[in-house]
């Protein structure tokens, strides 16, 4: 049994983390902090966790060692204290976009801020499905940005073989990947049935699907639309593919890449309503779900990826990417398989 | 034709109001105010009126005489500032709580603010299922209670025939009642799907009721509860009679009250989806549909009411008010019938 | 570890049950049966069990013994083929309306079908809150009414207390308790957005209300409204009371029953947005949460109660019911807190 | 005046074009016909039109002439009757897609039914921004597909000056869009919350795109993605263009197309949250609201629109056509402005 803490526990990243550690058998939970709701009760932000945890959120000053600790502060906080987290913390998982481009140039490019060459360094990217590997000896994880991971694991089958000539991706996607700050835009009457067209281009995830997939920055074109959906995320993404292929090449691809995977699925069918990834299914757990279909003309094919923005786009892929640094099971504490109907 | 001006006219009564006139045959809506938005279009407070007006906010300190003021200020400002305004209006419409009730008393009691007596005096409360008469000499109109609206138009027949014994009003309420003000309460991930109790017991409109219906506070008991819905207001309505009915009684008193009222139906069909009242098909239109069902034992009573908050249950009654005022077809400007499906 | 099997499990109950049994430590789901989709995999029908599980439909014909044998029927048909299901079964819990009511001449009255008295009789009714004594030694039980457990759990404390005098229950309900027969009033169009009044008076679930607190029939009065939501349940229900309470006497009555409950949570804060009840953070949990507000005139008092319909309305209490009777820790397989924000 | 029929008149356009009818200044609505429901209230089926019309449903049999004849029927019904219909009425609008493709061979590709040739070349596609002087004399006007008009009222002004390359539409839709028959996929607690891929390749309405805006069909990529939504469609169109274009080249073309067109509106504001078109505020208008953004290397845009699929998607289009064969203010009957909230 290790220590977990979080940092900057009562947003909605921290809060799923609590959830998930809360059930989890090799990590516990122990600390969690937050400045603003220091000294209340960790169900006062996260209600779900009534009588779950009587846990306190603590002040970052209190802050004792952990085994492992997550960082959910805004980006750009984790680069200016990394020293510090370092002095308590085994191993370090940062859920915010400080560390997770590994070129310091791009991460001035992206997100304004300096480069901290040194740190980034030493940060793996914590996609479990991409750098497993690298991640069984990592002591410093960056989380993942939960766009492009819907994008990068609809397509890494593909990327790995260099099919790809040119992506562009739409994304649907929930209010929670907003966080926790009400504004006028997440206002109830503005926000409720929105399809609102939040990032039509230039959204920042690109830079991270770029890295993973190994595709060039002009090759890839990314839309981000907002809807009527708390969690979850849907990418709809068109590949013009650099040679035709048949749609059993493409099981044969996907089967390859994912068959021993414990958190992706092909969704495929041929009947029934849900013949495709739908991220309802997918509320609460730690699932991508991929599915595909292919236009007649075989060089143009759309890739359907489907996951809960909290989970596997934030707080499950830590969690998992964790279970695989501390050897623990790699499925460890993300076993809910989703509801229906729901 | 006469002139109307709205003074707070970016929230959402008073954008419904100017909807509303921008249509309205007899009133021309020349003048709309907001400090905050002083010197911006009409639009961007509104985008639905994209291209439907160029009106641009003006501050109040720049509000120049109009034939009709609608005030759609906090509670409480309108008092303080009524002398004001009645210099510049032919007619007053405050949408404000701040006119409603009669007896200076109960104003304070309910709000905790003066009680304006002197003021308080001139105002017709603006309902014409209850006040057409008069309304037709009015000068100050005050504006009616959504919640209140929807209990008192459901109750109106049953209260003037001395039927009420006891009333437990559940009334339940979209998110755009709750005004433009963003919070973490209505923040779209919190707000979204929510079965909220928003006030179990002492909401403020059960002195509309209890002054409007006749019946004395202690026998009527009101609870509203917040569901996901931007618009709109189910009331479902446990009455106790003074004594046994039947069911052809109660078709003769609401059809007696109500056949000739133009925007009063009732709802109450033997088959298919929309048997009873149904908020949904009343967005935008200044219908209130009222149905009922009896039960078994035949002194009690389950009554349904449903409107628009926005529109009959605050700028719709409003112009309709205005319309008796000033000598309009009553129904001038409010002819939407609402849409299905939606 | 005991096998178990579910009849009917095409249903949303029955994937329900299935969903928890498939995580469940002491119970191995061996066998669904579905005449329409014998020979299909389970998750064809609820698509969230996809890689969970590669069971498949067998026909009723094809049952096979085993330990626990759980009843998802339509009503009516669990008590015309019961002596059947006995030859098969350890233990049967039948989540239809078949068997809740003890008194056959009740039954014949709500349920319009033959008494069945000896059966009946040794049904024990799966609330584990009302009954768990009786539960231990049971061999039949009957599964609950998703609306009257939310009346029941809420009203139980005090019905023990004979505090009650009359009872006005608004019961606000989702899609999902009407099952998975499609038809014009659950097509989308029609129902999404719908706050309907599906059954104002004389709801059958009045009748379990009535037998679990021991109120007559005719001190208790209960309507049914379907609004925007898939699962969930929130009551908001007016109780007169016999006596006048102060609030320190409500939370004594309420902590003493409840204390000590694993699935009871007292919900009754004093800030924040989730002060009372809410039925999205139950999603897929097990637990009824409860919470009231007093009058101020000190004998009237509205209680409000939220459960999942599927869980703690349906499935997790035949779950609950069946440790119990099995000798299982009570919570085994029902641990799932709940998402926030969802 | 002249005299207005619906042949199809239970259906969802059918109850649009009714509800658009029945307020329009030169257009009166005599007769509605459906086989299902003759004999009822045209109100029993259409809901928001209790109270504004007594019409009763007929057979088609009882059918007698009237000036305009807008036939809603499914798919491959108007084809096989036209002869008849055409002798009873002065001009046919028919709002299937029987008539939308001029080529025969190609709605022979599309449809699979027969070609109907010699019928086929007198239908004018009824979209007014496309086909105005067309339309102008024509007898026989086609309606339009709803997600076509979509893209083809995005892209008009690119295609006509040729810039457009190739074209990748993903199109987000309502439950609306598929009509009154409810399925298991329609099923409320399945298609609540919903993001599913429903035509990932091959919508049938690229014929009519291809024909529309002259572009070939190989240039031309689209998904239609179903979203929790009744009414509305939002297209996010990723355009690669001929030759690099700025900013103000865009402004410039869409303002020389659309600046005078009465129900199309450049929506690209530089701050507020109804920056880009956006449904939910068009619900019920004939609005198309088209925006843009550039991509930083000048060769790619993402063009944005969103109408309500049953106005400017269907009816509304119908009407705005019929206005303009029939002489009448092409607005008439179409001049509500659309709500916000909603």
């Amino acid at each position: 049994m290790k220590t977990a803490a979080i940092v900057g526990a009562s947003g909605y990243v921290g809060g799923e983390l609590a959830r998930i550690l809360l059930g989890h058998p090799d990590l516990e939970l122990t600390q969690v902090t937050s400045e603003r709701m220091s000294g209340r009760y960790l169900y006062s932000a996260h209600p779900n966790l009534r009588e779950i945890t009587d846990l306190r959120f603590r002040s970052l000053e209190e802050l004792e060692p952990a085994d492992v600790l997550y960082l959910c502060l805004p980006h750009g906080k984790a680069i200016s204290r990394i020293d510090e987290f370092d002095s308590v913390a085994g191993v370090i998982v940062d859920c915010s976009a400080d560390f997770r481009l590994r070129d310091p140039q791009w991460h001035v490019q992206w997100y304004g801020e300096e480069g901290a060459a040194e740190w980034r360094g030493r940060f793996v990217y914590g996609l479990p499905e991409n750098r497993r590997e690298e991640l069984v000896d990592a002591v410093y994880i960056s989380g993942v940005g939960c766009n492009a991971t819907a994008v990068n694991l609809a397509l890494l089958p593909l990327a790995r073989e260099k099919l790809i000539q040119r992506v562009i991706a739409e994304v649907k996607v929930g209010s929670s990947e907003g966080g926790t700050g009400a504004s006028r835009a997440s206002h109830h009457p503005e926000r409720a049935g929105a399809v609102r067209s939040f990032a039509p281009t230039g959204h920042r995830h690109q830079a991270e699907i770029s890295q993973e997939l190994g595709i060039p920055a002009e090759s890839l074109f990314l839309s981000v639309t907002s809807i009527e959906m708390v969690r979850g995320i849907l990418a709809t993404i068109h590949v013009f593919l650099e040679s035709s292929l048949e749609d059993k090449d493409l099981w044969k691809i996907y089967r390859s890449a994912y068959g021993e995977e414990p958190f992706l699925r092909i969704v495929r069918d041929r009947r029934g309503i849900y013949r495709y990834p739908e991220p309802k299914l997918l509320t609460g757990t730690n699932f991508c779900d991929v599915g595909w279909r292919l236009d007649d003309h075989g060089n143009r094919l759309v890739v359907i990826s489907a996951l809960d923005n909290l989970v596997k786009g934030a707080a499950g892929s830590a969690i998992q990417a964790t279970n695989i640094t501390c050897g623990f099971d790699e499925t460890a504490g993300l076993g809910f398989p989703g509801l229906h109907p729901v």
